[in-house]
């Protein structure tokens, strides 16, 4: 294991005026169901995936059986793996999934925030409202933490980290990265985040590219999930979003998710390969150029698609639509 | 001259759980009258300067008599100076100074976004009104800029780079920093923004912080610039924002200037010392960090003011307040 400063490479430019003006750093590793692939950086870089480890955090949902006894849909489960911007739909699906469980907003422990969806912002102002946690994020993933927790007839403190379901949780992240947790935080909807090494939650989401349905139980709920989040990329981020946009760009082939502080990890179930980035800055301007790279490079994103260009090579503009300079891939990376 | 990815050194840290999660790099250069007293990084990177180099691009305003005869007051010269955030206090000086002038906002050339300030922001959607230019955050430099292009008798699009404005502060610009300039990009607000070394910024900087009144036109703009910033914080920025806390916490000895893209700036009078800092990958909460960092170091910010402590070593805490981590100064920065 390795600080996350450690032997970085360059991930992404950005230039104005034809002079370099920010450079982002960072590790991005690929593997197949045998281990590393191809890596950049150091594999053995120890990070927090934050929230690209909801379709870890996801498993025991699945696997405990409480997916099955509220008939949870593809939808659900996408959602409960999102990053969602708190729009009227994701609002409206936390909400109805929570009252589902004959639960209140009350019981969600995930904190509110103002929601980055601008139609849903704009009418919380004008109506005099406050955002609620049904806004949070990371409402979808505390709706499947509140299922589980439920069927398990467990505490209500479902974040803490003795909680049984965060124990099947740090049991399931060891499993599927092939390595003990390097420590733990709490993150920002306070659960707890494993820390793993890149090349862990690279081999983590290979697992899921290779997993069979009808396989076991884990097999399973690792199909199942990748294909439920590559179904519903709307559920799964939001209009404009990065997510959302890369996976409807190649069509419900890739499962993609984006963590906080620079992560990114992909699933490519036709090529058996996981991917799995960090910039070290923590920018998401890095992180998302990075991952749309190592998708062109490994063939199942065409890097001439606008989803792709607007992260990777577009022009940049200015307030008054004044070409002020692009971004680009910085030589060596990803080759 | 170099790259600005070459020769970096680390800024801040960013912790999570015990382990190191994020990390930014950078330059920065100390100096005095008479050079480099003290350096980290490359103080030859090339940066463009942005919103840090607004004292430079405000001397012909001073230099041309404009500001003499338009009566222009120290506040005038402080919002010239500023990335203000839009709130009515701006929006209302921008406002004022424009209608004085006998032009209108559509004479700007800044164009328009989303003011920063919230209660700015609430007030424009509940009134289904838009942002217009005067939220712009350099409304208050494009003020100044008009002032100079009225009293120049000079064409009405003053961003061009061939524009008698912009071709007194390029010739302002190499004089103070003592360097030819390095090239030039669009910024932001579509003004010229003309790129230098790290330490050609900190050696202009340490021009204004050794100026003296009424020792020539040149030293007495850069004396009064600086005095108008230093006196009126809330203009250069606003509420909560760092330039704005930081510059309070010094109660009026230091002039400071953030810029977009990981940039600060610092005058210090007293000592005779100006700092200039880059941030490669951008981020301001890196640049934030070491710029306070560096003023406690030269002995004029107490690193314990609960302004230093935020940017420098503060908790960190989710939606619901639990503790996720903490900011901390690398071993070694600023030493």
């Amino acid at each position: 294991m390795a600080g996350v400063n450690e032997g970085t490479v360059p991930m992404l430019e950005v230039w104005r005026g034809g002079l370099l003006e920010c450079s982002h750093l960072g590790h991005a590793v690929i593997c197949d169901a045998k281990g590393v692939v191809e890596s950049w950086g150091n594999p053995r870089a120890v990070i927090f995936p934050r929230s690209s480890a909801k379709m870890i955090q996801a498993l025991p949902l699945l696997e405990t059986g409480a997916a099955a006894a509220r008939g949870l849909t593809d939808a659900h489960l996408a959602f409960a793996c999102a990053s969602h911007q708190g729009a009227h739909l994701h609002v409206d699906m936390a909400e109805r999934w929570i009252a589902d469980l004959g639960l209140a907003e009350t019981d969600l422990r995930c904190g509110s925030h103002e929601p980055y969806d601008g139609t849903e912002r704009d009418r919380l102002i004008r109506a005099n409202d406050r955002p609620c946690q049904l806004h949070n994020n990371c409402s979808g993933k505390h709706s499947g933490f509140l299922t589980v927790t439920q069927h398990l007839k467990a505490g209500p403190e479902y974040v803490e980290i003795d909680h049984p379901l965060q124990k099947a949780i740090r049991a399931a992240t060891e499993e599927v990265t092939g390595e003990s947790i390097a420590g733990w935080g709490v993150d920002g909807c306070s659960a707890p985040n494993f820390a793993m090494s890149v090349g862990g939650l690279a081999r983590a989401m290979a697992q899921y590219a290779i997993a069979r349905d009808g396989h076991g139980a884990r097999e399973s709920a690792m199909h199942r999930l990748t294909r439920a989040m590559a179904a519903h990329p709307e559920l799964v981020a939001g209009e404009g979003r990065a997510c959302t946009e890369l996976m409807r760009a190649m069509q419900g082939r890739v499962a993609l998710k984006g963590g906080a502080e620079g992560v990114y990890v992909a699933i490519v179930p036709e090529n058996g390969l996981g991917i799995a980035l960090k910039i070290v800055d923590g920018g998401s301007r890095g992180a998302e150029a990075a991952i749309a790279a190592l998708l062109a490079r490994i063939g199942v994103l065409d890097a001439t698609h606008p989803a792709a260009v607007k992260r990777m090579s577009s022009t940049q503009r200015n307030w008054r639509g004044l070409e002020t300079g692009c971004l680009k891939m910085p030589p060596g990376f990803p080759g």
